[in-house]
C-alpha cells in the first residue's frame, strides 16, 4: 500500500472546491454546537475554585459558592456586552477582526496569540478532563490516562482531517444529554437536601476535616483573588458564538443574540447548582482522583444509572469541547496566514476542504501539553482562560471604539470600517458605556489571573503570547519583503540574470551515471568541464583511462582532474566552481550537472554519497549557480 | 561563527592524507596500549561472579575463587590459542580477517557482527563501570551517573574525532598505575591477612548473613554456570592484540605474542588475587552502590591515599578500555565497508584522518545503551562477552582450517590463501590440535553465557547478531547491483536515455522568479511549455493579464492553464508531465525548471511552499524526469 492509498483509505476520497456547502443551525443546533464548552467546564470550575480554598482547610469552602456567584455574574456581563459585537459583525466577529477593524496591528495581533494559546489548551484541558470523567468512573483506567487522553486527540484529530462538517445533530446528542443529567442531579439533590415531597436525605458524610490555617488582610484577600480565578475558566469558549454568526439561520444575528443569552444563563445555572450542592454535601477535592462533580452525582443518585448518565455524557461533551478546538484554532490560523502572519500554507485546505496543516499543528501542539502535563487538568488550569480574558478585554475595546466612531455619525449616515458597514445609532452612549465596562473588568480580571496563577504556570502563557506577536509579525516582515522582491513593478528584462552556455560535471569515475549526465549536459551547452577531484594516482588514472574509451561522449568536453590529499572532496570541487563563476562568468547562472543514484529501494539512498545534496546545500546561498540532477535508476536487486 | 569554523575549532585543521603516520610500539608501551581492555575488566569482573551467587547466600560466596580460577584457565587457554593467529597474520587477525579468509562469507560475517555488537558494548560497559569507581569514591555524585558517563562518551568521542592517536606515552600512566595500585593492594591484604612481617590484621567485618537457600542437582549446577558467564567478562579485549600486530616494532609478531603473553598473566594475576581477598573478607556486592574493588581497597588500605589513588586510576584505565573501542569499532567498520558490507561512508576517513563516521555511529548507539540501562554496568554484563566469545570460536575454528591447509603442503612450499602467506610447518598437527579444542571450548561457553543469561539480555545480543548478518548481506547485494547496472562493460551510447528538447515550467504567478526561470528555460530548450494550475477564475484571469506584460519572454511559449476545482495542485502538474512524457516524448528525459525562493534566512524556507521539493520527490521514481531549481533570492528584511 503506498503512502498515497494509506491516505485515501484513512483521510477519504477528495472533495471538489466547489463543494463546499454551509450548514445553517437553527437556535436548538446552535446552541448544541456552541455550548458544549462553555457548558462542559462545569466539569472541572468548581473544584478549580475548591482546590485553592481547601489550603485553609476545609472550613474556608464555604467561600466556594459566593465566589461562584461572582463568576456567573461576570460571564453574564460578558455575554451581554458581546451582544454589540454580534449585531455590527454579523460575518464574523472574532477578537482578531474586530481588534483589527477598531485597534490596529498589534492590538489585533495580541488578540489573536491570545485566542490561539487558548485554543490550544482548550484541547488539552478539555481532552485531560474527559478522561478524568472515565478514569472517575473506572478507577483502573488511571494507570492508562495519558494513553487513552493521546488516543482520544487522535480521533479528533482523525474525525476532523477527514472533514466530518459539526453536524448540529451529532452535537446536539451530548450536550443535551449532560445539561438534562446534570439538572435531573441538581434538582434530586436540592429535594433529598431539603427533604421535600419525602425524598430521603442526603447521606450524612463523615465531613472531611483538614486542618485548618488562618490568613489575614492581604494574604486572606490574595487567595480568594486566586479562588476566582480558579472559577474563571468557566468563560472558555463563550465568544465562540461571535465568530460563527454565519452559520445561524436568518435572521443570523438576533438568533445568535438569544442563542448567546441561553447558553450563558444555562451554564452559569449549572456552574452555581453544582457548587451549592458541592459545598452543602461538604465534598473535598482530591487532585488525583474522583472529580467533585462524578463525588456529587454518584452522593445523590447512589451511583446507579443517573450516575453513569452523567459520567458518560461529560466525558463526550468534554471530547465535544476538544472538536471546538479543531474548528477556532485552524480557522483564526487561516486569517492570520491570509493576512501574512503565519506560514501560507496554513490556509490551504486539504483533501476535505478542511484546513488540515492548522489541524496537525493543533493536534501536535496539544499532545505536547497533555504529555508534559500528564493529562492532568487541574495543573493546566492556571494556563487556561487569560488568552480569552485578554480577548475579551481587546474584543471590548475595540467595540467601544466602534461606538464612539457611530456616535460621530449624523442621523441615516452609513459608512464601511475595513471589515463591516456602520450606521448611527441613538442608544451609542449607553451602549459604549456597555462595553467600556465590559472591557475594563475583564481586563482587571486578566491582570489578577496573571497575578494569582503567575508562578502556578500563567508566565508560561505571558511569554508564550508575546513571543507569538513577534512571530507574527516577523513573517509578515518576510512575506512583505518578499512581494516587494518579486514585484514586476518598474521590472527591465535585464534585470534577470545572465544564464551561461557554461556547464560543469563532477565526476569521481566513469561509468554509464557519469556518461548519461554528460550526454544531457552536451544537450543544454557547449562549453562542458567534467570536473573530477582525484585522492590517489590510480584514481587519476583509471578516470583518464576510462574517459578515452568514450569519445562520442567526451569529445570537446575539458576533463579537470584535481589532485587532493585530503578526503573532502567537496571543498576543492566548490572552490573550482566559484572560480570559474568569479572568473569566466562574473553574475552569470552557470549549472552543475551531477548524476544521482535513484536505487528502486528508497532506504538504499542512505548508501549513497549525496554529492547532489551537499553541493546544492554548500552552494544554495550563492546567486549564481543551478544544480541539476539528472537521475540514473538502479533496479532492485534480484 | 559558521558551521565550517564551528568544526574547524572542534576538529581541528584538516591532515593531509600523505601525511599519515604509524606510530610504533615498543613492548612496554603497547602493553599498555593493548591491555587497558582486559586489564581494566577486573573492575567489576570478580563482582560478576559474586552478584550471581548470592542468591544462595553468604555462604555460597566462596565458590566465587575457584570459579575466578576457571576463567582464569580460559584466558591463558585462548592466549594461547591466539600465538597462532598472530604468527600467521602479521598484518593483523582480527576474526573477521581470519575468517573471511578460511571459514568463507557467512562465518566471517558473522564474525564482525559480533565483534561490532562487543566493541560497542565496551564503551558502554567502561564508561558506567568507570562513572561507579568515581561515585564510589564521591557518594553525592551517583545521582548524576547517567549526565557524567554521556559526558565522558562526548569527552571520548571528541578525543578521537580530533585524531589523537593512540600515544602508548598516554595510555601507559594510568595502565601501570592502576596495575601499581592494585597489586600493592593486594600484598598489603596477603600481609595483613596472614599477619605477615607485623603487619595489622585486616579489620574484623560483622559479617553480612544473608539468609541461605540451598538447590540441588541440576539447578545448582545452573547456577554455577551462571556465575561463571558472569566472570568471563574478564575475557573481553584480548583480541585486540591480534588485530594491531603492525602496531609493534620488529620483530613484529615475536612481540607481539611476548605481550599478549604478559598481559594475560598480569591481568588473571590481579584477577585471581582480587577474588582471594575480596572472598576471604567477606565482601558482599550491592548492586547499586560501591564496588567490590572499592571496597576492598578502602578496607586494606584504610581509606587513605592508596584508595584514592587505585579508584582514581579504575576510572581512568575504564575509560581508556573506552577508548579501545573507538580504535576497533571505526576500523573493523571501515574492512566491512570496504568489502561492501557496510555504507560506503564508514570507510571514508574524515579531516584528521580518523574514521568520523564510524566514530560517530559508534558515539550514538553506546550512548543510546547508558541511557537505557541508566549506567548500570552490572546489568550490561549479561549482553556483554558473547560477541567476544563467538568470535573467538570462529576464529579458532578459521585457524584450524588454515593448520589443515599448512598439513597439505610439502616441505618448503609456500603458497597465498587470500590474505597472507602460509608455508610448510612440521607441527602442524599439534597446533592444529590447539585451536580445536580452543574453538571448541568458547564455542561450549558461548553456548554457556547465551543460555544462561539469555532471559537477562542475551536473548537482545542473540537478535542483533543475525540482524547484523542480514543487513550486511543485503547492503551488500545492493552494491553488487549498482556496479552492475552502472558498469560500462558492453556499453553501448544508444543505450543511454535521450534528452527530449522540451521544458515544462510550472508556474503560480507571473513575478520576477518565474521570469528567471523562464529565462533559464530558453537557454535550455526551444520547446517549452508554462503550466498554471488555476485554482480560481481571478487565478486564471491574474495569470494571463501579466503573462501578456512581458512578450520579451513569454513569445513562443506555450502557457497552459488548467482549471482545477481542488486544493492539491500537484496531482494535476505531475498528471500533465506524465500526458506530455507519454504522449511526446516516450522514453526520452524532459526537464522540468522550477523557481525556487531562496530566502537569505535559512528558517525562512518554512515559509514558502516547497513545489521544487514535492515534484521532484512525486516524479522521482520515474525513469524520464530531470527537475532543476533556478534560484531567486530573496534579501533579508531590513
Amino acid at each position: 500500500m503506498t503512502i498515497a492509498e494509506l491516505k485515501r483509505t484513512l483521510i477519504g476520497e477528495p472533495f471538489p472546491t466547489s463543494q463546499e456547502i454551509h450548514e445553517r443551525l437553527d437556535k436548538i443546533r446552535a446552541l448544541a454546537v456552541f455550548a458544549s464548552d462553555p457548558i462542559s467546564s462545569n466539569a472541572y470550575a468548581t473544584e478549580a475554585i475548591m482546590g485553592v480554598l481547601i489550603v485553609l482547610g476545609s472550613g474556608a469552602l464555604s467561600m466556594t459558592l459566593p465566589l461562584a456567584l461572582g463568576v456567573a455574574a461576570l460571564v453574564l456581563m460578558v455575554v451581554f456586552s458581546y451582544i454589540q459585537t454580534i449585531m455590527h459583525y454579523p460575518d464574523g466577529g472574532g477578537a482578531y477582526t474586530v481588534a483589527k477593524d477598531n485597534l490596529g496591528k498589534y492590538p489585533s495581533l495580541l488578540a489573536a496569540a491570545a485566542l490561539l494559546t487558548d485554543y490550544i489548551l482548550t484541547v488539552s484541558v478539555s481532552v485531560s478532563a474527559g478522561v478524568r470523567a472515565v478514569t472517575s468512573a473506572v478507577p483502573e483506567a488511571f494507570e492508562y490516562r495519558v494513553i487513552i487522553a493521546l488516543a482520544a486527540i487522535a480521533l479528533i484529530t482523525w474525525v476532523n482531517l477527514r472533514g466530518v462538517r459539526e453536524s448540529g445533530t451529532v452535537f446536539a446528542v451530548p450536550t443535551y444529554a449532560f445539561i438534562a443529567g446534570v439538572l435531573v442531579t441538581i434538582v434530586i439533590g436540592l429535594l433529598r437536601r431539603f427533604g421535600l415531597f419525602g425524598f430521603a436525605p442526603l447521606p450524612t458524610l463523615e465531613e472531611v476535616v483538614l486542618p485548618s490555617r488562618s490568613l489575614v488582610g492581604f494574604a486572606y484577600i490574595w487567595l480568594l483573588f486566586r479562588a476566582f480565578a480558579g472559577g474563571c475558566t468557566a468563560l472558555t469558549g463563550i465568544e465562540a458564538i461571535s465568530n460563527g454568526v454565519k452559520a445561524f439561520k436568518s435572521p443570523e444575528a438576533k438568533n445568535a443574540v438569544v442563542t448567546m443569552v441561553v447558553m450563558g444563563v444555562i451554564a452559569m445555572s449549572l456552574f452555581v447548582g453544582i457548587t451549592f450542592l458541592a459545598t452543602g454535601m461538604h465534598l473535598v477535592p482530591s487532585e488525583h482522583g474522583e472529580s467533585i462533580l462524578s463525588q456529587m452525582t454518584r452522593q445523590i443518585s447512589g451511583g446507579g444509572f443517573l450516575y453513569y448518565w452523567v459520567q458518560a455524557f461529560t466525558a463526550l461533551i468534554l471530547f465535544l469541547a476538544a472538536n471546538t478546538g479543531y474548528q477556532d484554532f485552524p480557522r483564526l490560523s487561516s486569517f492570520l496566514a491570509a493576512d501574512g502572519f503565519l506560514p501560507r500554507w496554513l490556509q490551504n485546505r486539504g483533501d476535505r476542504l478542511v484546513y488540515s496543516s492548522g489541524i496537525i499543528v493543533l493536534a501536535v501542539i496539544s499532545s505536547i501539553i497533555v504529555l508534559i502535563f500528564q493529562a492532568n487538568e487541574i495543573a493546566m488550569l492556571p494556563l487556561y482562560a487569560l488568552g480569552v480574558m485578554l480577548s475579551f478585554t481587546l474584543s471590548q475595546a475595540g467595540m467601544s471604539h466602534l461606538m464612539g466612531k457611530i456616535g460621530t455619525l449624523s442621523e441615516g449616515e452609513k459608512i464601511r470600517t475595513q471589515v463591516t458597514e456602520i450606521h448611527f445609532e441613538s442608544g451609542w452612549r449607553w451602549k459604549r458605556v456597555v462595553n467600556v465596562v465590559g472591557s475594563i473588568t475583564t481586563g482587571i480580571v486578566f491582570l489578577i489571573l496573571l497575578a494569582t496563577k503567575f508562578v502556578d504556570g500563567a508566565w508560561i502563557v505571558a511569554l508564550a503570547i508575546p513571543v507569538f506577536v513577534f512571530v507574527f509579525a516577523h513573517i509578515n516582515q518576510h512575506y512583505q519583503q518578499v512581494a516587494n522582491t518579486l514585484s514586476t513593478r518598474d521590472f527591465c528584462v535585464d534585470d534577470l540574470v545572465d544564464v551561461a552556455n557554461a556547464v560543469i560535471v563532477p565526476i569521481g569515475d566513469v561509468h554509464r551515471g557519469t556518461l548519461q549526465a554528460l550526454k544531457f549536459a552536451r544537450s543544454i551547452a557547449t562549453d562542458i568541464r567534467a570536473v573530477c577531484v582525484s585522492t590517489t594516482p590510480e584514481m587519476r588514472e583509471r578516470v583518464l583511462r576510462r574517459w578515452a574509451r568514450f569519445p562520442e561522449l567526451t569529445e570537446g568536453i575539458q576533463l579537470v582532474i584535481i589532485d587532493y590529499d585530503f578526503r573532502d572532496i567537496m571543498k576543492p570541487l566548490v572552490d573550482y566552481v566559484q572560480d570559474v563563476n568569479n572568473r569566466e562568468f562574473k553574475g552569470a547562472l552557470i549549472t552543475i550537472v551531477v548524476p544521482e543514484f535513484i536505487p528502486a529501494e528508497g532506504y538504499a539512498n542512505i548508501l549513497h554519497n549525496q554529492t547532489a545534496n551537499i553541493l546544492r546545500r554548500e552552494l544554495r546561498q550563492k546567486q549564481d549557480v543551478i544544480v541539476i540532477d539528472v537521475p540514473f535508476h538502479i533496479p532492485a536487486a534480484a
